[in-house]
């Protein structure tokens, strides 16, 4: 099943470090959605920020944001942008010294609300510089900081978080700089939903679709942040909208970049690693489906392919569930029957099980996504 | 916001254990969804298995399966439904007996395909035997037990699981019993999408709108299976689509009842405890949000009013984002401040921040959900 994305204007990321081979990414247009996430470092430590964008990369992050909020976090942006493995975004507020001291440190986009900033001349010094280094600016609305007159006349509404993306937006378009990505995160599903679509409806009256970053802002703690950016996110992405996404929690930020991954790999629209599907067990099962599931898992961190990997507790759901797997391993006392594509390869004592799913993934792997059997022993 | 649920026929859920005052459910109509789990010990080991219901309960689990796979199951089901909190449904796979002794067990519903009992009388007597009882049937089609013959013609097909289940239910209405729920259940999300999309419609069209118990099969472990039950069952309820819900976990039940709560909160369709807001945290924050955002769950484990907690970092977002909840609370070095829907209350020294908090959240739950005042100090 292919999943459609609504066209949109794409903009380019690429630190401009003047190394020619510097990672770069493109938002938007028919390009696959973006993963990203933000630092919880303090930016003026340069080192410490670079541990956590590396980390972040491992786990699959393609865009880092790091804040910029200050003379000390500007200053630790040069080598933080030279060094990056991926283009960064910075994030500045209010202060447009912050805004031209991230341009001068060659971030490869800015995350700014043109309106925060008082001074219209200050303004287009900003935009200018921006668009002369080709440098796109995403206007970032959350609920939390709606234009107080658009507050006072809308309420928390999704039509004012609108209201007040369009006024950023009307404000570089007056200025000639239009690779825009928008923003506009409330903390709950119901109204982020209705913003993003009312902004996607709105842009295409216009005839100009910016690329959307979508999010949930301060969706939460571990557990329910995951849960309300996966459904938030999930709706609009299922409906076509949205080019890149942050699952905001309130977590180690390295957790944000699987579930990031896990909503894509749901809905059809990015591949990467292992696909596991793992019963929920139930008095039937006769092995622990989640030491085994677990165990797949380890399993999957060392290979790259899009492997479909079943694990299923019993024999009542386990072979038929495995004809949709390449591989599925269902549980017996004491042993386990591993199948290919539905077939039954054989059936293993139970410690030899895990190293006969291992070959047989192997084999898969050379089989049937042979781009990555360099990764097979 | 209040979300509408497409209208359905409702079923009633009561185990029969003599006792007028037993713990009901309805299930479809507009009744609220209802939180289902499955329980994964050996349901002949009534002690163990009600210790798992007790511990589903505590979560907020509404009605609970248990798999009645043979003999000594069933002889440990009469135990568990007496004493069993809440409805008891038995999970019956291709054996009428066990389903003949489930009924007489007084399970408050089956879940049963008919079409897998090979013999029509046995079917029969079955069925009328839950129909003279009052029993609803739950037609459980997954995507891994499909009819042979529509599995060959259709496909791993959304068509192919729909087609299953009307099978069923044709059955079940030929012999009379129309307290029917039905589920469909594939392990990806478009696929289930489609096929409780498609069934929903079917339905409408026969002017016997079942109520649709949702789930996605083998979602997976914890993290993968929580976001594609989130992002699946998500959609579907957000277009008004199901009346009654599970999580599928290969993880310990029990964290599968805060997931279903989760989504039910998160698309404004039940309350249930805090809503807890809270910032991803990042270079500005001078405080640990996720710290202080674990703090306030604590918290909220001691109150069921519905009080809205954000929980802020910084100053940039704080006093924006705690005007939409009751109470905020936004980090500063080594102090933090306290909002009572967006009005500063007060700053405090970190050490006595909690206290503090704890203290406005009891006059929030006094003066704004008063039903629940008893539950303050």
């Amino acid at each position: 099943m292919i999943r459609l994305r609504r066209a949109s204007k794409p903009v380019f990321l690429q630190n401009k470090t003047g190394k020619a081979d510097a990672k770069s990414v493109w938002i938007g247009g028919d390009h696959p959605v973006v993963v990203q996430s933000m630092t919880t470092t303090d930016t003026a430590d340069a080192e410490a920020t670079l541990r956590q964008i590396y980390a972040l990369t491992m786990e699959g992050c393609e865009v880092v944001r790091v804040t910029v909020k200050d003379p000390p976090d500007a200053a630790g942006l040069p080598a933080i942008v030279h060094r990056s493995p991926v283009p960064i975004v910075a994030d500045i507020h209010f202060d447009h010294r912050m805004a031209l001291a991230a341009i001068e440190a060659g971030v490869a986009k800015l995350r700014l609300n043109p309106g925060t900033i008082r001074d219209a001349s200050k303004t287009r010094e900003v935009v200018q510089a921006a668009a002369a280094r080709s440098i796109p600016i995403r206007i970032g609305v959350n609920m939390g900081s709606l234009a107080p007159d658009l507050e006072k006349a809308l309420g928390h509404s999704a039509e004012a978080m609108v209201e007040s993306a369009m006024r950023h937006v009307e404000i570089l378009e007056a200025l000639g700089h239009t690779d825009l990505v928008i923003s506009l995160k409330a903390h709950d599903v119901l109204t982020t939903v209705a913003a993003y679509r009312a902004m996607d409806l709105r842009l295409r009256k216009r005839e100009t679709p910016y690329a959307l970053h979508l999010g949930i802002t301060e969706a939460g703690l571990l557990r329910d942040g995951t849960i309300k950016s996966s459904i938030g996110l999930g709706i609009l992405l299922f409906e076509g909208i949205g080019d890149t996404i942050r699952c905001s929690l309130a977590a180690d930020p390295v957790e944000e970049v699987p579930v990031c991954w896990s909503i894509l790999k749901s809905l059809g629209l990015r591949e990467k690693g292992f696909e596991i599907t793992a019963c929920p067990s139930c008095g039937r099962a006769e092995i622990s489906v989640l030491e085994l599931g677990q165990a797949v898992e380890a399993i999957a961190k060392e290979y790259s392919a899009p492997v479909k990997v079943a694990v299923m507790g019993c024999v009542v759901n386990g072979p038929g569930e495995s004809k949709m797997a390449d591989v599925g391993v269902a549980g017996g006392k004491g042993k386990g029957a591993i199948y290919r594509a539905g077939e039954l390869v054989g059936t293993f004592p139970e410690g030899q099980l895990l190293g006969a799913l291992r070959l047989e993934i192997e084999k898969v792997i050379r089989d049937k996504y042979p781009a990555y059997a360099h990764e097979t022993t």
